[in-house]
Order: C-alpha cells, then sequence, then structure tokens
C-alpha cells in the first residue's frame, strides 16, 4: 500500500474564497471525501449567496462539477466514487434531479454509477441541492 | 491486500427494477457501501410506491432485509457493517423503530452494533424510514 | 497492513450509559466510525434529555468534546478525520456554529481541516446540533 496516512487538503485553483472552516476534500489513506459541494459556481463573487432563480437542473449540474473538480484535483474521478449523498429540499424535486444527474452521469460514460442516498433537509435560502462523494483510490 | 480497486456494482437478483440512476450497492477495494434502502420489497409491482398503510416497524424490517441483501451480495454481513444510517421522518418514530432494530440485531446474533447517526428527513410520500451501510470487508 | 477486519467496538469509560442500540464508535481494518453525538455530556444524568436551555455554541463544543473523546479511546484524533457531518436544526444558527467550530479547531492546531457536509434536520426536542466523524488510522 502506496498511500501515507498524513491527511492532504484537497483544494482546487478555483476555490480562492473559504465557505466555512473545512476543506473541500480530504484525502487519507486509500479514500478521498469530497465535502458537500451545492450549486454555485466556486469562482462566483460571493459563493455563498447562489442566485435564488437558478433551477434545481442548474444546481444540479454546477455541484456535480463542484465534486468533479475536488475528485480531479485529488487524482481521482467519477469511476473511483463509492457513494454519493444527495440533499434535496422538496420531493417534488427528485424527478428533474434525476433527469439531469442521468444524463450527467452518461456523459462522463461511467459504467458503475455510485450508491447514492438521497434525503429532503432544509439548506441555506436558494440552495437546493447539495452532493458529497466518498472516493476510493484506484492504486491502493 | 487482494482487493482490486475495480468499483464493482452490487446488485441482488432480486433487483429487477431500477428504482434510480444509481447502483443498490458499490464494492471498491477494501469498503462495500449499500445505497439507501427504504421499507419496500425490492420485487414489490411498485418498489417506489409503498403501501402508506405499513408501520414504522414494518417497514424497519423491510429496509433491514434490503440493506442485508446488498449486504450478503457482495460477500458482507452486518457483523462487517461499520455505520449505519438512519433517517426518519418524525421524532415520534424513535422508540418503535429502536424496539425493532434492536429486536433485529439480537436476533442476528451481532456481537458489535455498528456506529450510527439518526436524523430526521423528508422522504417521498408514505416511506417512513430509510437506511443505508458501509461495510469494510474481512479479507482486506 | 497490521488490521484486522475484526469490528471493536469502541466505548469511552464514560459511557456507562446506552443511548440506543448502536456503538459510540467502531473500528474496522483501517476506519474507525464515530456514531452521531449531541450536545449533551454523556455522564449527564439523562444523557438522551439534554438542558433545552442549553445555545448552539455549549451544544456544539460538547459535541465536538464526545466525538474527541471516541477518537481518543480509539487511538485516533482530529487529524485523522477524513469527514465530519454536522446537522443541525435551523439555517440561522450557521453563523454560531461556525464561531464555535472553528475556534475549537484552532485551540486544537488541526493542519488539515476535515471535509464537511452540513445540512439542516429535525433532532430530539432541546437538541440543536449532532456531529459525526470518519478517521483513517494513521498506521494502516
Amino acid at each position: 500500500m502506496n498511500h501515507t496516512a498524513t491527511p492532504t487538503a484537497i483544494v482546487p485553483a478555483s476555490r480562492t474564497k473559504t465557505v466555512g472552516p473545512f476543506s473541500p476534500g480530504v484525502s487519507i489513506g486509500p479514500l478521498l471525501q469530497v465535502a458537500g459541494q451545492v450549486g454555485v459556481a466556486p469562482t462566483a463573487p460571493d459563493a455563498s449567496a447562489p442566485a435564488p432563480v437558478a433551477s434545481v437542473r442548474t444546481q444540479t449540474l454546477q455541484a456535480l462539477d463542484n465534486v468533479r473538480e475536488v475528485l480531479t484535483e485529488g487524482r481521482t474521478d467519477w469511476e473511483d466514487v463509492l457513494m454519493i449523498r444527495v440533499y434535496l429540499t422538496d420531493t417534488s424535486h427528485l424527478e428533474e434531479f434525476n433527469d439531469t444527474y442521468r444524463e450527467y452521469f452518461s456523459g462522463h460514460g461511467c459504467e458503475t454509477l455510485p450508491a447514492r442516498t438521497t434525503v429532503y433537509v432544509g439548506l441555506p435560502a436558494g440552495l437546493l441541492v447539495e452532493i458529497d462523494a466518498l472516493a476510493v483510490h484506484g492504486d491502493h
């Protein structure tokens, strides 16, 4: 096993703003965890204040892009992802979310779709989607 | 370590219907993640439409059976489970849930009960319980 | 790899009361999972009934202490933590929570802050904060 146990913060270059006291991703040993990503571009003027008009589809695609940016920075990709946790705010959003999610992953040619749990919670105003991911490095 | 890093979808034979764009379970390296399971039999006519009359107890036992089916398909069992995440919809359901859960696990002779986090969220209509589990393979 | 796959329950000496059918922590192989901890001292007369007057700050510090107690019992510490899941009950609590959390971690000299997902859920009456953590052992 060629991993050290030293935790490594995974911080893509775009993450010029700290949105809270946590790392966008952390890698320890064979695991890489991506922190919860929302549907706002990391380079947005105020990444903590999403445009409230963004649709479920728009926010989903942005959140998935944000997750992937951290995966890539940590030298992993969707095919290394074991589990995705999805937080939506309204059960009526599931169909639009799933359609967008399915389309996104078919575009990424993932042979094995990650496991997933989807639940409905509260999120800060304007946010409709939050997504995090646990990946296992390919070279462990 | 005799695991490859190739992700393997864990799909029990009963899962003849796809309930969404995700795998029922995924195994990568030493880890096996079971996706969120609800209190509906995978072979139900419409697994996404639970009988709304099912009690917390009934849904809990079915959800645990569904989790275990994926664990077994991936050659793990409850004693390999590190963490169980429980999603209920009402704090008044906790006692009935815990009684059912305790009884279920005493019947399975688990020496070490998994760690657990239980929170109260929204779930699609009729669903009262969702459960997912992270296992670590015994031969890593 | 010098871990056995035998699951080990991590039970600090203070946990004289069982608050539910789960282990405070479980270690299997390289992983240690801390179950959801709330803002009540494990030695409280009734650990399942928090003083409803405790502030977000007070509950946050207690929950973090409870998480750390399990980490320590399992021979890990904050620097081994990959991911922290935070459950709050009200988005208006985030600022106070984050201020407390930031202060706590700066006091613990964590070089790499864990990844984190924060969502807003229901919790039993009086509880404002629940926190769980996934750690990776340093000697894997």
